[in-house]
């Protein structure tokens, strides 16, 4: 017979829950002490979510025991809505069924399969079906649940199903037993929850481990959190082939109705604008647009000014948690530098709006012989595993952290030195390299937000350095010269009898620097920025003096001398003729602030930098405009390349 | 009304290619430049299977041609056995469809996923068909399709399909387009095309780049590869689970028949033995088997005696092609050592045979200052992304590399030195970390093998390095003392007409070493090696040497003088007293070598190393034993643990 033919033969359809029973480490299980974690894990989330949706504060309880040598017994309890009869074996039983897959919102579980995981993974490892019990708040009675599942079908196979009673109001209890293998410190259960606990402060969470230790995390916030809302695709970045889909499936008759209906950001004006801009009618059928019309139509997405995404689809973690986050992981840890978090506007990735934040702690008694910290977090749950192939790590390796005093060789790959690094990605679509949810695929949009994220922290530090250097320097001389000469020379001429010296000469040849000293006079979100230039070299001098100010925060409109330059967010001072012992004093306004100010770094150009303190000289074939597109290039480069 | 039923209305199941569609990146398409690369990869893995398959000599194009700034045509032909008229929506149109996924074999394509990745991410990126010509051998016409998925049901979207002529045997024809970046270099397409030309040797790939540059990789080898033969799952490291679910679903009436059909490596007897060891009753119907049954037969796989598997199902790359594979990426450099690529026997993880290969070269003019490269394969596919968390760059950073020449802090994560070093794993089932098979999980039995592998190759560096040093410090004296001291002595005693004196004060004085110095007498597979110790210290010396040999190579059963430790795989001598100048040979053979041997590496205790050519002082607080012990620690702890 034909070999294609004998082929043909073993041709067949493979249920998804057989696909994942025979690759379970797909699913995060492929180590006894990983799947422990990955079990609490995914039902401690999946209980988040409930509450979160039910805005219940949530109250979390989880319990380990050893049953035998490597069998554990699970359990996790919460006080969340419950979920209704007819839905838990579907909620557990079976593969790619869930409520969140089509919402456009931030929440943890979006796959409809981490909970069937722990109970596919429980079974294969002890043959034990998964316990579950669910109380819903408008019923007086809670049902009890065993369910294995029947992997051939992907469907529940419910083993035994009777009301019980229970005193609460409402929740969903979930215990399985598998094969595990329990550790504590790095990659544990305990890591897990502790991190949880810090970006999730309005839950309570009680974990009972194998030794029967008990321990508590109460929640710091007493009001729940506001679900993000649902929101509609945005325009940018969604492929040709998802609009095929969307218009095909949209129950919109026109096209301009589409448009507005069906996409977050495009108003009645802007549906026009695109419509004209496209040469499509507003009232075409859009089930009728052919492939060529849908190009103009995606082409008119990206020609037209579309806000980016709102915050509403999403939740940052915000300054205070990251900040929190930092400090726990920093234990008796004293760092000398604290950066202000950053947190991004919302962007989009295949119409999927996203936000980057970044906070970090540097030098101090961090360290300095190990390889940075990076903490990981994804719509507020933390990242163990996967850290060598996550975007999040990827992108501090991308950086060139030798400028900020870390070791790296050839200037990428994690870097050694005294930092350790927080990272929060949050998105309705948090895209993961699988369905284990461990790490984040190297999206080139998010690559480039966790760039930007990155480098502003990194600009702090490059300022405190900085700033830290000329104090150094300042206290070494300015003593000496500004308070002991003088009252050297008025003394001595008082007892020679003589008139007191002009002392500038002697000054300007022991300071011989051109000093330059910020002063900040700041009012909440509001300041005022004095710099004090005074030369004390015995020099006239003639150079051009750069403030580096981060991205829209220069109010420009007072501007005396200097020149401000919106694109490039730097204010430039040309100093033509300068005498030495002259002082000059500039000063520009600084709005949104976040936190105590001092982020300015200043460059200065035209002079001797040996002789400057208080200024980074202006590297020599570049202007800070180059700079950027030096970023931009580097960018460019890295997009998609991974280390081999 | 109640929030439980709010969401209860939001419940719904998922198809499995909506789940694709959404979350593109999981099967490798996250990045343009990236995708491309995937779709050529899935594309010809199939191909190559299919011949394989045929057992037919592949010939295989691929053509890319610019369409757009970003969207390209991919074409890819090979010669298989083509596939038949009804199978082509399904394979092609439909996830988690295909032939290999219950076959107990090593092959590259396992899922059913990859080519229907493939259409989908070209229809959501351009919204046009994928286009398929396939013709099988005993019809005269071929069949041309245009396909479409529908995301929704996962089914096939037949647009067009049609006879047509094509003037070949047999073979499938795919072309779509797709979005896609172009590079060159590091992982590009024809990176994958080059490595995959070097391990598959039997294939003719031609491939023509967007500039219409034709590349040949001809074939180097004339006959078909034998495919693997298919097997059952072997015993060990079967889930209880699994075994539950193959008892309910085997077609065997009694346990023995059950234990011997559906596993491979049980034959009547061990069957037999299987039973009474577990207390069950051979008659017994499988089928009726309860969880306790279960556990016992489970328990008694592990007691009982089991042959490893056979390397029937598993088809390893071998010595030849893993050295073809490292010349490839040398280019000019020229490495001062070349290791003996080690394969290892073959292994289990939950019932799946794999087999693990190392081959590395060291040294010479490869460069000192950059991170080791690793080239990594699995069932003959390069892998060129996610190394960060892949089990065979993951098992390189587990291993102290320092002992070796090369730079690593802590002795952890990916040293920087002169080598490179290729990893190949087979199995029936490689437990890639995603769909997108881009990296291995780091299944605990797989690291152990990996490093067992790795530590292998490790020591031939090591013994290189000591062999190199010994010959340096040799040459120094060795000429001096040996040669010019007795000319002179006989020389100037002539002229004083004296009897030429004892020169051993002297010589001893001078050269003050033990000496260690072996003769490998090599005869293909076995070897004698003889150890000439000589005394040139000016003391009487009492010591402990080692010769630490690769596993099993020992042939132990003439061992004069020698204790020969079978368990430890190194023999002892113990040398009570040994005069100046004394010279002691002793000598030990060996069996089962694979080419050149030299990989003995010399221990000695119980004397000053320093004054000791030619062995390694035995590091105090350890024998050999002990640090086997040690490395069977470190591999406990390695398990499941990933850099965070």
């Amino acid at each position: 017979m034909d070999i294609a033919e004998e082929l043909a033969k073993k041709q067949k359809e493979i249920s998804v829950a057989e696909f994942f029973e025979k690759n379970k480490q797909i699913l995060g299980f492929d180590s006894p002490q990983k799947s422990l974690v990955m079990a609490v894990k995914e039902a401690v989330d999946n209980s988040l979510d409930a509450c979160e949706e039910a805005r219940i504060l949530p109250e979390i309880y989880v319990e380990i025991i050893r049953v035998d040598k490597d069998e554990f017994q699970l359990t996790v309890e919460d006080n969340g809505p419950g979920i209704v009869r007819r839905e838990v074996p579907k909620v557990f039983g079976q593969f790619l069924y869930g409520s969140r897959f089509h919402s456009v919102r931030q929440t943890r579980g979006q796959q409809g399969i981490g909970i069937s995981a722990v109970v596919l993974y429980s079974q294969l490892t002890t043959g034990k079906p998964a316990r579950i019990v669910s109380k819903i708040s408008n019923e007086d009675v809670a049902y009890y649940f065993e369910i294995m599942i029947d992997t051939i079908k992907n469907r529940a196979n419910v083993l035994k199903e009777e009301p019980i009673i229970v005193n609460k109001k409402s929740g969903v209890k979930i215990q399985v037993n598998l094969k595990g293998k329990y550790v504590k410190g790095k990659q544990s259960v305990l890591e897990y929850l502790q991190n949880t606990a810090i970006v999730n402060p309005h839950a309570t969470i009680i974990f009972s481990d194998p030794d029967g230790l008990k321990i508590r995390f109460e929640r710091a916030w007493n009001t729940p959190v506001e679900p993000p809302k649902e929101t509609k695709p945005h325009p940018l970045g969604v492929e040709i082939g998802e609009l095929m889909q969307m218009t095909s499936r949209t129950g919109a008759k026109k096209l301009k109705t589409f448009l507005t209906g069906d996409f977050s950001r495009i108003s009645d004006h802007l549906a026009q604008e695109i419509c004209n801009v496209s040469g499509l009618d507003c009232n075409l059928d859009p089930h009728s647009l052919k492939l060529d019309d849908l190009k103009r139509l995606h082409e008119a997405f990206k020609k037209v000014k579309i806000l980016p995404p709102s915050f509403e689809s999403l939740s940052p973690i915000g300054e205070t948690l990251i900040k929190k986050g930092l400090k726990n992981v920093l234990g008796d840890l004293k760092p000398s530098f604290y950066s202000i978090p950053v947190t991004r506007k919302p962007s989009v990735y295949s119409g999927n709006p996203f936000v980057v934040e970044v906070g970090l702690v540097y030098g101090g008694s961090i360290p300095h012989d190990e390889q940075v910290k990076v903490l990981r977090f994804a719509n507020r749950v933390p990242l163990l595993y996967q850290a060598g192939s996550c975007a999040l790590t990827r992108a501090v390796e991308n950086i060139d952290w030798r400028k900020y005093g870390l070791e790296q060789r050839g200037g990428e790959g994690l870097p050694v030195g005294p930092m350790i690094v927080l990272i929060h990605l949050g998105s309705t679509r948090i895209p993961y390299t699988s369905e284990a949810k461990e790490a984040v695929a190297e999206i080139p949009e998010i690559m480039d937000e966790l760039d930007l994220a990155l480098k502003e922290s990194a600009r702090q530090i490059k300022a405190f350095l900085i700033k830290k250097e000329v104090k150094a320097k300042l206290t070494e001389k300015f003593f000496l010269v500004q308070k002991i000469l003088p009252k050297i020379a008025e003394k001595s001429s008082k007892m020679l009898n003589k008139d007191i010296p002009n002392l500038d000469p002697v000054i300007t040849k022991i300071m011989n620097v051109l000093w330059i000293e910020e002063n900040v006079k700041q009012d909440g979100k509001n300041a005022v920025v004095d710099v004090n230039v005074s030369n004390f070299t015995p020099e006239v001098k003639n150079f051009t003096l750069y403030a580096d100010i981060p991205d829209g925060k220069v109010d420009g409109k007072i501007m005396p001398f200097g020149e401000y330059d919106e694109n490039k967010d730097y204010i430039k001072w040309y100093i033509s003729t300068m005498r030495p012992m002259e002082k000059i004093t500039f000063n520009f306004r600084l709005r949104d602030l976040k936190g105590e100010y001092g982020e300015t770094v200043y460059y200065i150009e035209g002079t001797d930098p040996v002789h400057v303190v208080g200024a980074e000289p202006l590297p020599g074939d570049w202007n800070l405009e180059a700079l950027k597109s030096i970023i931009e290039e580097e960018e460019e480069e890295e997009n998609g390349e991974e280390q081999v």
